[in-house]
């Protein structure tokens, strides 16, 4: 564990999340930037920084229950496609150096947005219940 | 198998491909569109549509595989960073509807191109032979 990873502080709750899902090995919840709403990060609370750290047994591991929330997800957004993102390094996108998959419900017509504008707390609360209850 | 779909084709051999990994369930060629050079997609042999439809035990396999192969192709174009994607539905930019695993080399200051350019084939073999060299 890292002391001052965002993502550690999660897994460890002592950071907030609207959390959709966890288990001994994983977490997930929503992302504070969605590219659309129920963009959800699934995130194993190990810290490794990326997919060349994890080991293949936990890689293996953290996308069955991407699967398992992407179903979720997709329903409780009622979306279109699903787009699953891991970014390793910062020329790929990483912002946040603790290996996550984004689940990222897409709508026809939408372009890729990079960074995209803050959800507030109880509105991202609100989409996890949908989520948590459909997993 | 569907008799029409492209990457089954690519699985039975009767559609050529820059393969770069194959074992009895997975198959690994480049992309002929590729949005960086090393471009990969990495392919259940099977026909599944996409992530809904993958049993669970099978998509856990498959990104052992990623894993494994993404380390090869970072090597092989000396990447600054990969993204990894799977892109499920039309809405997400799904194309094949065989459910694909890109390998995406990234380099700073790149934005994401949604359908790059053609690469000819002998240029792609070469790019297949170091990354098949690094596995």
């Amino acid at each position: 564990m890292s002391e001052s990873c965002a993502f550690c502080k999660i897994a460890r709750k002592e950071a907030p999340a609207s959390q959709v899902y966890e288990d001994e090995k994983v977490i997930a919840f929503l992302s504070i930037h969605p590219i659309n709403i129920g963009h959800t990060l699934v995130v194993p609370k190990k810290h490794y920084e990326n997919i060349y750290e994890i080991p293949e047994e936990e890689v293996a591991y953290l996308y069955k229950i991407v699967k398992k929330i992407a179903h979720a997800v997709t329903k409780a957004v009622d979306a279109e496609g699903i787009r699953i993102v891991q970014n390793n390094g910062e020329a790929a996108g990483q912002v946040i150096f603790h290996m996550h998959v984004h689940i990222i419900p897409m709508n026809k017509n939408q372009t890729w947005v990079h960074r995209a504008r803050m959800r507030d707390a109880d509105a991202l609360e609100d989409d996890a219940k949908r989520i948590r209850q459909l997993i």
